[in-house]
């Protein structure tokens, strides 16, 4: 048995813009910009939606934004979610970048949630 | 004074794989799929994240995903969302799409969530 959840919305955005469209994202939600430690393409909305990270990220390439999904087995769960139908597409570090049948991209990384949160709010997995 | 909150992640499909994209992510997330009353666009991921509608809508279009946000005051809304940088798209009934700094697009949308939840989880603004 594994257990996962929907962790967090990505609003992947050209560098060029990222401060911007943190400065927005922050005032539109109503949430405090906190740049991730030690990761400094990352700035997380703070409170923006109670329970789920919502995130600029600073990327190479075009404006999307994507989900995240965080497991406590990467391994089991991509498998789980291959079989159900998603394709795999890249890997980088211990995130699984995977498309979902009607195209959309997700990651599967691992749990970053606290211990707690995580707990009471993901799924369990036969 | 008005409010707002962000209340869902749409998961813009092609017609054609809107079916398809609802078994996935329905069966992805542990979520029960269920299909709008009078607006067959939509599938909800019923209990997908707590206080969040997650909804596969099938649009005439590429796969995309986009936010909705909320709000007491539509045109209060767009008019706070338009002066911190947001770019007005287009409008449908009364729906508004908006393009952020950094180029994400984004809909505002009179309050559709039950009213004890609106109430407890959006902002109010001066």
């Amino acid at each position: 048995m594994h257990r996962s959840r929907l962790v967090g919305i990505l609003i992947d955005t050209p560098a060029e813009d990222a401060d911007a469209a943190a400065d927005f994202w922050s005032a539109a939600l109503g949430a405090t910009p906190y740049p991730a430690p030690d990761e400094e393409q990352f700035t997380v909305l703070q409170g923006a939606v109670p329970g789920l990270l919502t995130v600029v990220q600073s990327v190479d390439g075009p404006p999307r934004y994507h989900l995240d999904i965080e497991t406590d087995d990467l391994e089991a769960e991509v498998a789980r979610l291959t079989a159900l139908g998603a394709e795999p597409v890249s890997q980088w570090k211990e995130a699984h970048t995977l498309r979902a049948p009607g195209g959309h991209i997700f990651c599967v990384v691992p749990v970053h949630s606290p211990a707690e949160t995580f707990a009471s709010k993901a799924q369990t997995w036969p």
